[in-house]
């Protein structure tokens, strides 16, 4: 295979490296990921993570697994065993269905191939949605985000900072808010993190802050992620989502999904049947990092812990992907199903 | 003075013990507070916390240092300097200025009284408010709050975690969902341990999934305490507050305020006439408690970080206090100024 060259995922000199996103951004450290066992384990610890990037890192995996000669049968178990690492997320399901259309149709041979076709998509398909995304930023616009969906959630520039990344190139003047996105602070470790790579002026704030932030009239707009988006534009994302979308409705503040179609699931009619992923208590219980783990809830403490949840299109004011920006009237005539 | 004793501050043999909520849950520690400078730097730290506490505390300090032998004119200027401590929560304002005309009417002999009279008072407060109150809880109810209100925020059983213990005594079955409340997780530390405490079963959830539990048909009402209730009705709280007030609108959950007329501050016509205390950045950045300092943003991420917000009468169902339950049309009506 090809070397391969993203922010936070590496294929080089026939080993696949991975930027360990727990530890960031206070330690920078690159693992090595040689098996099924080891790529779900860090998609389990979110050591790899954003929906984009999953699917690619566990293709890239299986194309390696296949050079170091794995049979197909095997290759045919770890991706079943893949697509179960991340159950909400249907980017992984995309890319393991292409690669194992592949294996299908051409033998193990072609697996490297169909893996560098999927992280150059995925890069493109990142610049493309930059591209569509940008031309509805304002000059001097206040934008608040959630989770993270930069270079480290894809192969490319990303999602929705890819948008706000383009923007920024095109001489605009921004502001971002960044929402910290307990219990995981993908916001306040990384979206941070990204947003100083972009020189783009941005405050962190609390999750519970962002309707303050609103009613302050401090937010013009807000972009999101996507993990699932179904027919209907219903779509799953980092938990938190929806409370940011009631809340954006309420204060009239326009609210868009940015995503690949890599992340639309045409099969799955409305949001009500993506699965959520429900994740360790210790992780509402206290907080982990590259500073250790710490636990501030007392022992035992019963915990609610979705790592997603789902946004109803009626919330939704655009939905901006690679092949353009689509309004609520065109997503209910069913444009998804279509793309 | 008398002994003086609540769950976390207890006047005994002449000196004054502050429990170090900071530390909470993990760690008893007591400490002695024996000047203004201590509780002033107490308040700051949250070591001592919740609207009622502060003010009570306050008052028994400065009756202690008037039994030392302090003059009037430096407890005039002690009274000052604690007063803008907390700019936020009126109770210390209101405590204070009770002390103070004891002061101008009395001398300072009178002081330990007035203190002690605030001190029973609270408590007394507490126990009306938690009958007001437990009579809108239903059997079976699914309570959501945020922040700490319980007996670690007053002088006696607390104000909506006051009503949660009164409905749980009257044998009637409670469940509640702990918002952890950051930055600071008066939730996740204090509250959930207050639970355990009344044998309450509960759930702790991080503030951005409330929104979602209100989607699902898991709550059945809100309960916040108060830091400021203005004339019209809005009111300040933890930061957060004003988001679940919009989130409980939107899911039609009736949303309640739980507070002392200790809390009212007649002469303040609206929430925007309300000061807001603007916290530490490094709140934000990471987490403290008895665990230590650990901070997971970039160094020096810019950062936002109030500590209370501002829940406008429009979105409130009801406001318990010590003298009954109030409606919007009866607030409307200005009876606020009237109590």
């Amino acid at each position: 295979m090809k070397d391969l060259i993203a922010t936070s995922i590496k294929y080089q000199q026939g080993a696949l490296h991975i930027l360990d996103q727990h530890q960031l951004p206070h330690r920078e450290q690159w693992l090595v990921c040689d098996s099924t066992e080891v790529m779900i384990a860090m998609i389990k610890k979110l050591q790899i993570r954003g929906a984009p990037l999953i699917g690619i890192g566990a293709s890239v995996l299986l194309a390696h697994l296949a050079e170091q000669g794995a049979s197909t049968a095997s290759l045919r178990t770890d991706a079943e065993r893949l697509r179960a690492a991340r159950p909400t997320a249907v980017n992984l399901m995309n890319c393991l269905d292409r690669m194992l259309a592949s294996l299908d149709s051409h033998g193990t041979a072609t697996l490297a191939h169909c893996a560098e076709q999927l992280f150059n998509e995925d890069v493109e398909l990142c610049n493309r949605i930059a591209t569509e995304g940008a031309a509805l930023i304002e000059d001097g616009a206040n934008i608040l985000t959630h989770c993270n969906t930069g270079s480290l959630a894809t192969a490319g520039v990303g999602t929705a900072i890819g948008v706000i990344g383009a923007a920024k190139q095109q001489g605009k003047q921004l502001h971002v808010w960044v929402d910290e996105t307990r219990p995981l602070l993908q916001g306040g470790r990384l979206t941070t993190w990204e947003m100083d790579q972009l020189d783009v002026p941005h405050t962190l704030v609390c999750d519970n802050m962002a309707a303050l932030l609103m009613a302050q009239g401090k937010v013009d707009m807000i972009l999101v992620g996507a993990d699932r988006i179904a027919a209907n534009g219903d779509f799953a994302n980092k938990v938190g989502t929806y409370s940011l979308a009631v809340i954006a409705h309420y204060h009239q503040v326009p609210f868009y999904v940015v995503a690949p179609y890599t992340s639309v699931d045409a099969n799955c009619p409305n949001g009500r049947a993506i699965p959520i992923e429900q994740r360790n208590p210790a992780e509402v219980q206290g907080v982990s990092g590259s500073f250790g783990e710490v636990n501030w809830a007392p022992d035992n403490t019963p915990v609610y812990n979705p790592a997603f949840d789902v946004t109803p299109a009626k919330l939704i004011s655009g939905w901006i992907l690679d092949t353009g920006v689509y309004r609520p009237e065109q997503i209910a005539a069913g444009v998804l199903t279509t793309l």
